[in-house]
């Protein structure tokens, strides 16, 4: 067992690269009944000191930022190049599949979810419970997971 | 403000789909440190009667799991097809960027993450601190963010 680099295992933060923070707002609002962020816009150079691959670089980013519990979901939307954030659009990281999260009526929530659109996509059963994955896909660009221990 | 459907907006895992499940695990102990994770599969589907868009599938996985605080990451690799997990290595949804902490001595933590082939690859400032992203994306699938604030 090796050190942990970090001193720290507590993900404060998952950050999600979109090609449009304003439809990604609306469909995390939309589901989640958040009260609509705000979109800010990183600083420009003078204060904000960006740098990439050594370089200083001009490029910038639209953030939002959404409360789940002690995880914050980051929506970002690059403005300009060369950042990571512009190579995030690109892909090329393992794919994120699921935002998963403890549930009681599975049937119910599930109801719910499809009355805004977001179907049933796969189930199944493991020892002690069940998942359900929902193709929230264009909604939130991710699935969503419930989790139902009997 | 609409109603939040789910009846929680705590996040209790992330679900990560990778092509090779054992270098994923290689990359999050190197860097982590955890003990190596057990592998499982899940079960086939008379036990699971696993579904995929309303039919049953004899797609399976192999999983992973790390403890992050609240939050779980699952490490994905597909098995057969079809399956969400199977259409998650092709890609399509948000594209997730990074994996942020709260760290103390940022110039410390990348150092020593530089020493396991994780170089800095871009920093800025804001309001009350600094982040600093590095390139873990060939070790962990994603970025690392350190946040730091003064």
């Amino acid at each position: 067992m090796t050190e942990n680099v970090l001193g720290t295992n507590m993900i404060c933060q998952v950050g999600l690269v979109v090609p449009d923070i304003e439809k990604a707002i609306d469909g995390y609002c939309d589901v989640f009944g958040f009260a609509r962020p705000n979109v800010s816009v990183t600083d420009d150079y003078d204060s904000a000191k960006t740098s990439y691959r050594g370089k200083p670089t001009f490029a910038k980013a639209k953030l939002a930022f959404m409360d789940f519990g002690q995880v914050q979901i980051e929506l970002i939307e690059p403005i300009g190049e060369p950042s990571t954030w512009k190579d995030g659009l690109d892909g090329g990281g393992y794919s994120v599949h699921h935002l998963a999260f403890f549930v009681k009526g599975t049937d119910d929530v599930v109801k719910k979810l499809e009355e805004k659109g977001i179907a049933m996509i796969q189930q199944g059963h493991y020892t002690g419970g069940m998942y359900t994955y929902l193709d929230s896909s264009k909604k939130l660009g991710v699935l969503l997971e419930l989790l139902e221990n009997f």
